[in-house]
């Protein structure tokens, strides 16, 4: 059995001893762990930038990899702590929807209330179960204890409303979902959705934000000039208004929640 | 026996090459070695608030950690390097206080003056002592390599005036010593501080901090509305001024050294 | 044998999933190598930066260390994937000149085009080769796999024009290649360019900075007051105009490429 590893995603920043004291949480509990970091700069208390976050993020490890989400502005309140099974990985996070954003509405395999205070650090703080809930839960889960000692299945869980894209006539609308660190404009508009349409509509598809065209749909940042707009699907598989070298979001002046539509362009 | 792990607490940024050659000068003597960043984000040259940082993290590791806190203005000149044993934690930090301020006032259990060349990298930068003496000397450590053969204990180092509250008539006043990344201020007025305030008098007990009236001392931050104002044990043990999913920071323009109070209402 | 480390520079910033996901990545083919980053804060799509950090930072490292730089504003278009051998080190990057600036010109042991794409990650996004090419390839190198299996040797790589310093009469001449985070002002002129004029001429040397006299070379920063300008061979072994506690880049208003000169004082 390999050391295990846990993946962590908060709003936690990095200047404060907040995320050091999970590290060490967890290490009391399983020292030889490997421990990564997905982002603690997620938007304070923004619990649709965590799930995209975590959606785009967890599939990329091991399976067996334990996922911490640790956004909460309801920490202490009677919200639950979820532990959920997909795909072979552990997605733990406060029931306040984000497990949902993460998903896109798909269900997990089983969902597990983390109640088992045998596993958790004590005294338990009322303002920081990140460290004293998530991480040794986690790493006693890295230890090789099943899920379903640390609490009941259930099913009443938070579900969020998660944008999704529609599809028209000859159109699919999306909007933007997130906007990266080099103004890149993710959208959840995804391959599928762009494959879909140009499957049913046999001419150049062409993509426009807000009221702005921008062209068809690229393959690569390089196939445009420095500095111009080009829609692509990016790394993720999502659709995304980006500028080769330069930031789309600076140039368009919007951000989250712009509406983006492919387009069928009608056959000349 | 463990592979060992090292913290860093630095105030060298993430920017720059500096952390990067430290974690390699510790994997250059211990490739297994666990690495865990506390943070690198301290305020420049500040020593308060590196030990408030040190102070707030390094107990949650488990014991045999070697915790590395080099924020070091006096680099080069002849201020020595401690390495001071804890509660079975090694804390090495500049002799500059910041040990003091990390443990506020108590003293370790025996501080050594690293000056054993044999455990350094060679050559030795007078600029960069992170990477040359503290990263080696604790991978050292982490191997097997007795405190004591680092150098000589000593008792004469630095010890910096740390701020305390002060208990009065019905009353415990102390100040805000750390402005958290949420913006919530944080105290050096402790829960033992409140709760011995709490069985003397007992009355409910009423925070303010500067001139502004802040209410009782809630457990949780979702006792009160959005964006309201509270008083609160947080995670570490201490007081803060905070505001449920907002900035007390910004929302009353204060920060550190900032007067809080916490007295005992007149019953009736 | 170790478990591998592999060392991470990159432009990609800490706030998006795209760190993450390379770090999965590499851990799903090697689930305990050691995973370092040395920055995710190069300036964006700045080629000379992350050479100039990629070359500070590689030697500390243990002989056998992966270092991947991921500073690709080229993605997805023809350009190549380098992997050079330095020093018993691999170190990885785009074949756009980032190699040679690392290097400061010198040539690595011996450069492989990385092509084989047995051991990428699939399927290949054209625009996240640091996902699926850098981090699976470099984790099959630290699994023991050899780096002539990654691809052909070649010889045709992008060298890129590395700014130098120039030696003259009683003088070296060079520039501010880059600014740290504490407004450290680093230049091209190294230590043994300084030791060779001071050889040459035995006259005191004194430094200065665009028209601005700096004085001579000092050995450390606490040899002139708090708040002073000075010059002293950092940690990296190049000479910088820094400040004692404070910032040179603010105090004069300079950045990258701003001429510094040391110049041999006649005898009085």
């Amino acid at each position: 059995m390999s050391r295990g590893c846990i993946t962590f995603l908060t709003d936690f920043g990095t200047t404060d001893p907040y995320v050091g004291a999970m590290r060490g949480a967890a290490l009391s509990v399983n020292p030889d762990v490997q421990l990564v970091d997905l982002s603690h700069e997620v938007v304070p208390h923004d619990i649709a930038d965590a799930g995209y976050l975590l959606g785009q993020a967890f599939r990329y490890f091991p399976a067996g990899t334990i996922h911490l989400a640790v956004v909460d502005p309801g920490v202490g309140s009677e919200r639950r702590i979820l532990a959920a099974e997909v795909e072979g990985h552990v997605l733990m996070a406060p029931d306040n929807g984000l497990l949902s954003v993460a998903l896109r509405g798909d269900e997990p395999d089983r969902v597990i209330s983390v109640t088992n205070t045998a596993f958790y650090r004590h005294p338990v703080s009322l303002t920081f179960h990140g460290r004293d809930v998530f991480a040794p839960v986690a790493a006693h889960l890295t230890l090789g204890v099943a899920l379903d000692k640390m609490g009941a299945a259930v099913d009443d869980y938070v579900r969020a409303d998660v944008a999704t894209a529609r599809r028209g006539e000859g159109l699919v609308e999306g909007q933007v979902i997130h906007v990266d660190y080099f103004g890149n404009l993710i959208t959840n508009i995804s391959r599928q959705d762009v494959e879909a349409l140009r499957h049913e509509c046999p001419g150049e598809l062409t993509v426009s934000i807000g009221a702005t065209p921008v062209g068809p749909v690229h393959h690569t940042y390089a196939e445009v000039g420095v500095g111009d707009l080009l829609a692509v699907i990016g790394g993720g598989g999502l659709l995304e208004v980006s500028a080769n070298q330069g930031s789309a979001a600076d140039m368009l002046g919007v951000g989250r929640r712009t509406e983006v539509r492919v387009r069928s362009a009608p056959e000349g």
